[in-house]
């Protein structure tokens, strides 16, 4: 006999908390997981070896109606977070509230970044630019499912960014991520609301549409003043689709900011740095296909694939803000995924970085180990 | 089939620990946990959210005599405490030696702290500042039953409060909070004695006394020296009642520190500062009373409760210190604990907070969600 | 019905990482852990209590192939590590390629350092001074076993240590120590390799040789200067020994060290300490018998036990450097370990510490509380 585990009930397009969610279990414990090895070489250079994540998951289904899921995250050995942490109250099987410590669901890998679910072995680099992932937050909503027109839906109110955190502003090097309060004695200045909807009704497609709208939540004594926070407005769109031994994915998210005139006076020094501030748009897009080079008849599977991205966090700017180059970036990746089983993977893949200046960054060799179970 | 996990064996007036401890499986591994996401919206200002608490435990029982009990902690998402880990050997079935990091028994809150068990978003507030909850230290000592007596017995001896923790004192603001050494390389100088009996015989009610003496413990380099250390004798009084749907608990705590003068001489500056400092008696209590809206028949609740607290580390003051009146207060909370299941609970209360000053403290609006399983 | 743990297929020569790799678990998680609750009362000043390590082990079957194992340890109630996490792939029963986080196989106690596998409650300190347990990196490699000829065998490409970590070198205070990467944004300059053979062919004893060679990591910035790495090679020899009520382990280590002449020009000043610095050769050794008062018929055990070992960071030392005879170090240690159950141990013994120099050392009183499961 053995534990129930999240990968027991091992259906597609479904993360780790689904998982747990959708488990047959009648009530109790379930304990799974996830993680990441990675080693980085970049061209010319000396290489970094990582731990870079492993998560512990526990669920618990207290009754038909009521279960909770909790994930604590050790990120680089060292360092830890609780990244979810909801409770679930089920009014029937398409209609479900839930409060807590969620993920924000915008494009594909915030949701979905188990390391099999995924080719590369780094994240899509939009993914952080553009979409902060890992992008959790507290809040509040309802999740789930109109099998009648092959609907998943979510709404929350969600808490926002903070407008400064600590000694880091929000701005072009790292879009929105300094932002991201995550649930630690986080401030609540103003209610942020994010849905997504994804259609799978066409065989082996699944289509997303997202949306956040909000304000950065500012500090009390400065919250009168102007540029101490901003609007954000931000959509995605993704799509999955597998076919016999093929699979493709995309994705595009769009960021529209408001008053970051207004913030950038407030918190950069543009006269000094000119191209240093936060832009007023930011937009990203990736597009992925991927083969099975061993029949569908081995369990296991090695996919190659070739992602090609192009994001910048410097799309437009306003007031004194000069748009920097550097921002605008494109990488091609191409590699090779290995599952040994479903739930263990072994990556390889070669990253050609390029940005809209005529420098050339260096390219990069990655490898990596990835487990979910 | 599921997991054993502590709610598996659901006696009421068990904590964590115990439910482990008494769980009816023959060997093996247990999993549970238990957690707090909370939001406080004091009044005319920002409001804070943020994951309290996340708690996972683990269990083994070994054989019928060997047990190992342990708590994980997680804090404000990113810090980590082990928070219990003791070995438990039973002689019999009424005698039970421990050892190892422990709860110090004193009062109800510091033994029984899942938030199911107890009404109001946050703890009572004479547990954060008289009794320094979470208290545990390293010790060893016994536990058990006489049933014939109706009596539950704890008697330990554990390592004490410091006298310094790094640049923080003991003193008025935070009581003897800041000398929890937590099993963290702790500085062993003089052994404290802690005991507690609990009385079960009438139907419906628990009866507690605790009791604590010892004193700080002073580093070696500074040992010899008047106020290097404080002694410390607690006192503690707690009474848990339910009748049908209709439940109250109340609780009184009183601490006499001997050496303070001398303490503040060694420690602060009382000419700079005459009301900073640490007294020479501590004292709270509270009483609360519940009611359940809905009918017993259901397995949901909804308690409306409203609590009262009084406590001050000012009770008295010896030397030159100064009586600080900001530390003589006193809280109204009033609330609502909507219990979805026994394990899952939402709260929302209102705190009036006033202290013995002319001036007026801000309200606040706590919500809460906790689990335990 | 119990959840699957580590101790479920007790097999004596198995660490955690062993027994969760060979259970008999056709699928799924396996849960267990170990921990030490420490007393260190040195002659003449304050003691210390400690909850020295608290370690969680997680375990996943894929398939009869695939496993994966991890071990997050707690240390010092509140420093977190992943400790382990690999991924093995079994070709046979005799072949099992690995990746991940792993222990480096050199001498007994940093591949098997659950408390209630060794006496003592302090591990062995050349343990800590010439193997710097727990020694791990991430690699590659090849375990497995030769029945035929009653070997064992590990072979595996790991990241070496760092020359400099931070602002911490290493040097004869605490050998290599200061190099460990551990896993956490590791620096990959060049290879390194470790080996171990282990042959258990004569009934109650097992035999290991060990081996390690490579070179310390060099930042980029730094590596083509003298003395920015340094050469290592180290080989170990140990035993194991039983029969009946009687137990007997020894283990010789041999460190040799290239470069450690411009590597200490490099990191140290010699001038103003000239017995600071990294010696060219370390060496420790250790024999320990132990004699189990208790008759075999008994399911617990009580070993009576003597421990005497010599270690020493400066066996030699090359250039200016002078050798330092505080380095050179030897430890009697005489105690008592009780075993409650096979997973469950309290442990007293006494240290008599001697340094190559007239000075005498404290000697120290310790007690602990140790658990496996």
């Amino acid at each position: 006999q053995t534990v129930p585990d999240s990968l027991n009930n091992n259906q597609p397009d479904q993360n780790s908390a689904q998982r747990i969610l959708s488990g047959n279990i009648s009530s109790g414990v379930t304990v799974g997981g996830y993680g990441e090895i990675i080693y980085n070489q970049p061209e010319g250079g000396n290489g970094e070896l990582d731990v870079r994540r492993l998560v512990l998951l526990f669920g618990y289904k207290f009754n038909d109606k009521v279960q909770f899921v909790t994930e604590v995250e050790f990120e680089h050995v060292s360092e830890v977070y609780v990244e979810q942490a909801f409770l679930q109250y089920s009014l029937n099987d398409n209609v479900n509230l839930r409060g807590g410590l969620m993920l924000v669901p915008m494009g594909i890998i915030n949701e979905y970044h188990e390391p099999t679910t995924f080719n590369g072995v780094e994240r899509p680099s939009m993914d952080k630019s553009i979409v902060p992932t890992t992008w959790r937050e507290i809040g509040v909503g309802v999740a789930g499912k109109v099998d009648d027109a092959s609907l998943r839906y979510q709404a929350y109110i969600f808490n926002g960014f903070t407008s400064v955190n600590g000694s880091k502003f929000l701005g072009g090097k790292d879009g929105l991520r300094n932002g991201r309060q995550k649930g630690i004695e986080s401030n609540v200045d103003t209610p942020n609301f994010s849905a997504k909807l994804d259609y799978y009704g066409l065989p082996g497609l699944r289509l997303g549409l997202s949306g956040y709208v909000g304000r950065s939540q500012a500090e009390d004594d400065v919250e009168e003043l102007d540029g101490s926070s901003v609007g954000i407005s931000m959509i995605g769109l993704d799509a999955r689709y597998t076919f016999k031994r093929f699979a493709a994915r995309g994705q595009f998210v769009h960021s529209s900011l408001t008053d970051t005139e207004a913030y950038n006076e407030l918190h950069y020094d543009l006269v000094a740095s000119p191209t240093q501030g936060l832009g007023s748009t930011m937009q990203g897009w990736y597009v992925e296909a991927a083969y099975n080079l061993l029949p569908l008849t081995k369990e296991q599977q090695l996919y190659a694939f070739a992602r090609y991205e192009a994001y910048d966090t410097n799309t437009s700017v306003s007031g004194d803000l000069l748009v920097n180059d550097v921002f605008n970036r494109s990488d091609w990746t191409v590699g090779l995924s290995y599952k040994l089983a479903p739930g263990a993977v072994l990556k390889a893949d070669y990253q050609f970085k390029d940005d809209a200046t005529s420098a050339s960054l260096a390219n990069q060799l990655n490898l990596g180990i990835g487990v979910w179970f």
